[in-house]
């Protein structure tokens, strides 16, 4: 079964592994008429890139967004809009090492069993990279929601046992630490116990939330539609997160 | 958007409102060739009617479920399985308080805001009695799941501050109780607290773990539609749930 | 894979034998308020109903819709509409004859060979008695299509040799007739043709013809999702029909 | 709603427009371990490529298609294949003509009223060049049908009044002809027909026929998914195409 695609009116189709040519997106039924650019969709990129603090992957990339059709005099046609992410130096590696085993905590294993064989030079389709995609179809996603007066705020809110405090909440200080955190203090706290974590050659895990604001009434459909359902499957379905609430949860 | 569909290769359709004339589903894309008859579907509608503790909602009902298509001689033929439970006594109430004002944790308002005018009956299509249907296609694809060697453990795990005990959990515990807990000690506890919160006029949450086993490697697809995303979704789109945690989780 | 439903927004999930207890439809994402009852399906049902002529399976049906679900207070209520229709006198006959070798003409063989077994008593899914579902649904959408001000002639265009006279169209004709041809004098024509037919054992094929009227610019979108498309794949799925043209056709 | 994807376990979606950057085509679903090269698909490209007799569009293409992921030491993964096509010269042209009025026979008007303003440097996404994703897309599917022994013969069967003799059915020949015409003696009349046609500046239809060999026994779905139905939808989803015949047809 093909899963690369998500959503029905506004339908987006991911592609591209870790270590081939490039990833992409292609987003079908985006409205005709919105202002689009690059640099729209650069700058989440941009946020997403690792490499940036002493506590995400350290591989440099480029990561710059071409778009290739579905707009034209700086405006969405209705038709879809496809953009690449070409990936630099993918050939150069030696790979024997990842070659021989399975790698704890990556789809290596269950790909092999899955698909008969598996690309070893890195987690393929399976890696982080695969978010890139998501990404970049959000981008398009969000500036559309925003001109419906929707909008979002979203953060660290804990790192292992750190938690940011409520009565803290800072959204200028969101973007202001490595970390994302609207807590100045617990994201000095969480700083200094990732180092503890790395030094030990661990790692951990924390929450993500988001403070959707501006939503109509009835949004979602009746039974297996529901809102609810829709963004716990398109949260679910990133790599690694394990969990999922809303409202007051649990 | 049509909201009452879900899945693609085993994809069921429910219909039906609380007070109308029944509820049902067809299920389409059974594997032909499966022995079915009434009383494997009947016994899980059973154990889903209210009324059967002093815990749940004290309203009796028949919920007799009857096969309209599909099988034949005992066997599923492949074609669409139409599954009808016909509601009783659905006329004769006074609704004239409940039409009047929107009830606080139903969905009335939203429903009245999306489609312009209400089933003032009741829930209607939001109603608790919506999740007959899910129970009667959820009994086919049991059986299916089961002659492939798969099989679920399902229970309460908390109810409100009381949370069963790992070391004391006892499978055979589950259906002894009204709670459905494999700790009899927290059952009773259980018990106690919701006594006192139904006398203060309270409700309360609680968790429900399953346990699946027997599972082969490599179901579900890459990216969107990953086992963990379309078992949240499932999970998610049931009345009132607001978590879900895989593996670890939170 | 699971082919009983039709439509995204407006979408169909038909059930049903031709021997088994029923047949019916479960129409979701009907749009609330529309009013609707019995009678607006039952008409159309009722053309549909073989017997009513010699040239027809001799057969007689009831055929009694009964709508289970989706109407309140005479309207839609936005929620799935359930349409179900019981079969008569389903268990009495013999199917000895029937049940030992393939019909010609009939989907027996492939039945038999995609699914293991086959239902003996009749055509089952692949009856002629599948369309109840269609016409049931479609008496639904009509209404929709007829508030919008979209409307439809639909006609037998020519049986055999025989072709309707466009000179001599009279729209009035079309229910006048036992071959709902819009030319009085094909339609006699057509009419001992076929008696001729019948007495050779033979059968015969014909065109139908719709002009819809009314429609907006712009229904349907580029590529794969063209309103010719669509009209093409739900007209073909129809059981005998084996051409499609639209515009100038061929 | 986003009509650029088409299939449910082998599923593409295609992109681009006549006068863009590029065109394209993602297939997901196909399966692992088929060996698949750009010059599998190239070779139908080149096949679809006008300019290359006196009857098709004068412009020259290069359309060079390049594989973006999918593929690993020369075969296939599992995951996404993306392919692209890059227009060539897509700046240079003066569109002022083309700009100011609606071309008879193409899709301006109802790009127009149905987006609010339209690509006027040709036909964009409802170009021919459209296809250029589905041959492609197509080209892997082929391979795929060829390895399970379904095979394909397709050429014209007739334009305008220019039929092909039965029997004088040559296979060799359809790859002889400008025309693909089985037939060397209708072949060379209809490419007197056309000169004649052209010279008064006039276009015409004429049929495609496709044998297809090598079919199991059950593949389509009853009801609503018959293979004859996807085929139709298929096929008169392509620009131009007007009528659909399968077996005896018409």
């Amino acid at each position: 079964m093909a899963g690369s695609t998500f959503g029905t009116i506004f339908k987006i189709t991911t592609w591209g592994e870790s270590h081939g040519a490039g990833l992409g997106v292609v987003i079908d039924g985006c409205p005709a008429g919105l202002y689009l650019c690059e640099e729209d969709i650069q700058k989440f990129l941009d946020r997403r890139k690792p490499g940036q603090s002493q506590f995400s992957t350290p591989r440099k990339e480029g990561d710059i967004v071409h778009i290739l059709s579905g707009v034209f005099e700086g405006k969405t046609t209705g038709t879809p809009i496809s953009l690449v992410i070409y990936n630099e130096n993918q050939r150069s590696k030696d790979y024997s090492e990842i070659a021989s085993f399975y790698r704890p905590g990556h789809a290596d294993y269950t790909f092999d069993m899955k698909y008969g064989f598996r690309d070893y030079r890195g987690g393929g389709r399976s890696s982080g990279r695969e978010t890139i995609g998501r990404v970049a179809a959000g981008a398009v996603a969000l500036k559309i929601l925003n001109q419906l007066g929707i909008t979002f705020t979203t953060y660290t809110k804990s790192i292992g046992p750190i938690v940011c405090d409520e009565r803290l909440f800072d959204a200028m200080q969101i973007n202001q630490n490595a970390l994302y955190m609207p807590d100045a203090e617990a994201a000095a706290n969480a700083s200094a116990y990732l180092e503890a974590c790395m030094a030990d050659g661990d790692s951990v895990g924390g929450m993500v939330e988001c403070v959707i604001s501006g939503m109509p009434v009835g949004i979602g459909d009746p039974v297996f539609e529901k809102l609810d359902a829709n963004l716990a499957k398109a949260i679910m379905s990133i790599g690694a997160v394990k969990g999922f609430e809303i409202g007051d949860g649990f």
